[in-house]
């Protein structure tokens, strides 16, 4: 028996797009695809389109299956829907894989026209603001002048920021959540360890793996497992896996001997094999790079004065990765601006997570959010 | 001009032990040698003897220079010496390496007479229970009876704690610092990245590299950067390094960007060229195994009855590795004992590393505690 909030089926478009796009770092994209789902009906006025930006891993499928065999739906299914907080009755909602990402969006994977040959190393640098620059071009594509809102955790909370420094008048409300205004030097840390992991694998040759049949899947692994410990909180940690052993008693070998260690090198292998090494690069480098207070010499403040949106902003009590202080620092440059802001700082004790699961009063404060929004008579 | 406080010119020594030590695992080391250094001067009723305990990546140089041009110390130089808080004015202090160490002790590295071969592979698993009862055999052969005092940070601090509950007899005082009664699952977490970036290195050969002339160097740099960040407070990090550019503009390549990447690079390299691989792993499982309340089930009270010395527990604010509340704990069991504890929570923002560093409170806690041990009217 199907929920009836469940969007059921769906399927991705592609948007290729022939002209040059000019990227942060003066690298040039010559032309380029994009991925995308939509979930809902676009109305008449156009004005109930949300975007959706996916974190480090995520990707166009956002909602739905792609089948009915499909083992699990898209990665915010639980938030999108008939009925759902954000509900598709009411918006258009538009996900898309990002540019240099693995999913059927142009990246290092993709053959470069020019050479015949995947991109591979020589695929440029992609920025929060690039991906910005490419998903707006994708709503001109589809006809939307203005959206309702933009909506994303982690990395996506960044894009959904950018969206508002850069097309202010495209945005009415910003929905950053579980994110900060740029990375510490702790996360800086941990993002190079991962690449360092990836690099330093003898099968990746320089990124140009793909030319020597070979997967630097090693490396891309442990960027995962080591991923997995910041996303989670050493008290969810505890709670699930504690110190329990696998098979009740200690062998004395180098065999998973904790449950915590089955689940890492569970998570680890899953994804080496699904997710691109040279993607994976990229989408901690954008990470890195998403810094819009540092032309303001470091004061957030001046840097979001561009902005108009409407902003919630949310943040988790566990997450020490993008810790609930550095919503704070948002909340409080948006406050500066006079904009209007509401922050909601959300127990829970999933770390960061928690951004991604569906958490009662997390999803009522989505809902209410949502449901004010402004959609026009014709919604 | 030298310090007077510095112990100057240091030389290691070796013990030999034919005896066979059977180990927790079940296994049997047949012989085996520690390398120790000691400071200071045994008294005539050798009652001032202190046993320093190391953690993952030290070793029995705790204090003084091999030779005049030693461009470093050893480790805890700043606690040792005439004069500082571990005074050898007073004590006769006694560092050794551990069992399955890389710098001198019988290790993975070592010839096994067995075979003719290095142990690799085929060296046992060591405990922190091992290593008391192989530091236990060392005192006997140094005809020491009682310990005025057994110190240790960290994994050095687990030892410490294992020693009032082998040898409640031979221990007068235990100083446990920056230490926790066992490991977190996200600790656990993070020694099994560690793990896996080692033993999937392609030169790692299931643990027999040096029959291939091969170093798993690059696992092995990619572990002692994720344990760097784990040293460090992201405070630490962040006043240290922020975000602060190396070249200061962004190059948007893969090179270095930022400090704090050079930073870790820098510590990797150096650590890969100068520490075995197969000691490193096993010194991240006796971390992992060290539960004395395991077979009391988690009941910490009860493991600590056995214990009869008087003990001193020192946390830092900012250690998130061994978090004040995991020394509170130990605090706690020892109380719910009976025992003589003081406990001191450092405000420090360094981190785990704060253990190791020279703060003032810190070391003025240690000096006082030390003072006040009684080692008879012959010290």
């Amino acid at each position: 028996m199907q929920d009836s909030s469940f969007i059921g089926i769906v399927a991705p478009h592609t948007a290729h797009f022939p002209q040059a796009l000019t990227l942060k770092s003066g690298e040039v994209l010559p032309e380029f695809d994009i991925v995308y789902e939509t979930y809902g009906t676009l109305n008449s006025t156009k004005s109930n389109a949300v975007l959706i930006c996916h974190a480090l891993s995520g990707n166009h499928h956002a909602a739905g299956k792609h089948h009915e065999n499909d083992k699990h739906p898209g990665w915010w299914d639980n938030l999108i829907g008939p009925g759902k907080p954000l509900d598709t009755n009411k918006f258009f909602v538009i996900a898309l894989n990002n540019l240099g990402g693995c999913h059927g969006s142009t990246g290092p994977a993709s053959i470069n026209a020019a050479t015949g040959k995947p991109w591979g190393s020589k695929f440029p640098m992609v920025t929060v603001e690039d991906w910005v620059s490419s998903q707006a071009m994708l709503l001109d594509q589809l006809g939307i002048q203005q959206l309702a809102a933009v909506v994303g955790g982690s990395l996506g909370g960044m894009q959904a920021m950018q969206w508002t420094l850069d097309y202010p008048d495209r945005v009415r409300h910003a929905l950053v959540i579980a994110s900060a205004p740029n990375l510490t030097a702790q996360n800086l840390a941990f993002n190079e360890v991962a690449r360092q992991a990836i690099m330093t694998d003898p099968e990746f040759y320089n990124g140009d793996y793909y030319e020597y049949q070979a997967i630097p899947n090693r490396g891309l692994r442990i960027a995962r497992m080591l991923g997995h410990i910041t996303y989670l909180s050493d008290d969810a940690m505890g709670a699930k896996f504690g110190r329990k052993l696998r098979d009740g008693s200690l062998k004395y070998n180098f065999e998973v001997e904790f449950e915590m260690e089955s689940y890492l090198r569970y998570q680890g292998d899953k994804f080496a094999t699904a997710f691109d090494a040279n993607s994976y690069l990229r989408m901690t480098k954008a990470l890195d790079y998403f810094d819009p207070a540092f032309p303001h010499h470091g004061d957030l403040s001046l840097a979001l004065a561009k902005a108009k949106a409407d902003f919630l902003v949310v943040s988790f009590t566990s997450d020490w990765r993008f810790s609930p202080a550095r919503s704070r620092e948002i909340v409080k440059a948006l406050l500066d601006n006079e904009l209007s802001v509401s922050y909601a700082e959300v127990t829970a004790a999933h770390g960061h997570d928690a951004f991604l699961m569906p958490d009662p009063h997390y999803h009522q404060i989505l809902r209410a959010y949502l449901a004010n929004i402004d959609t026009g008579a014709s919604a």
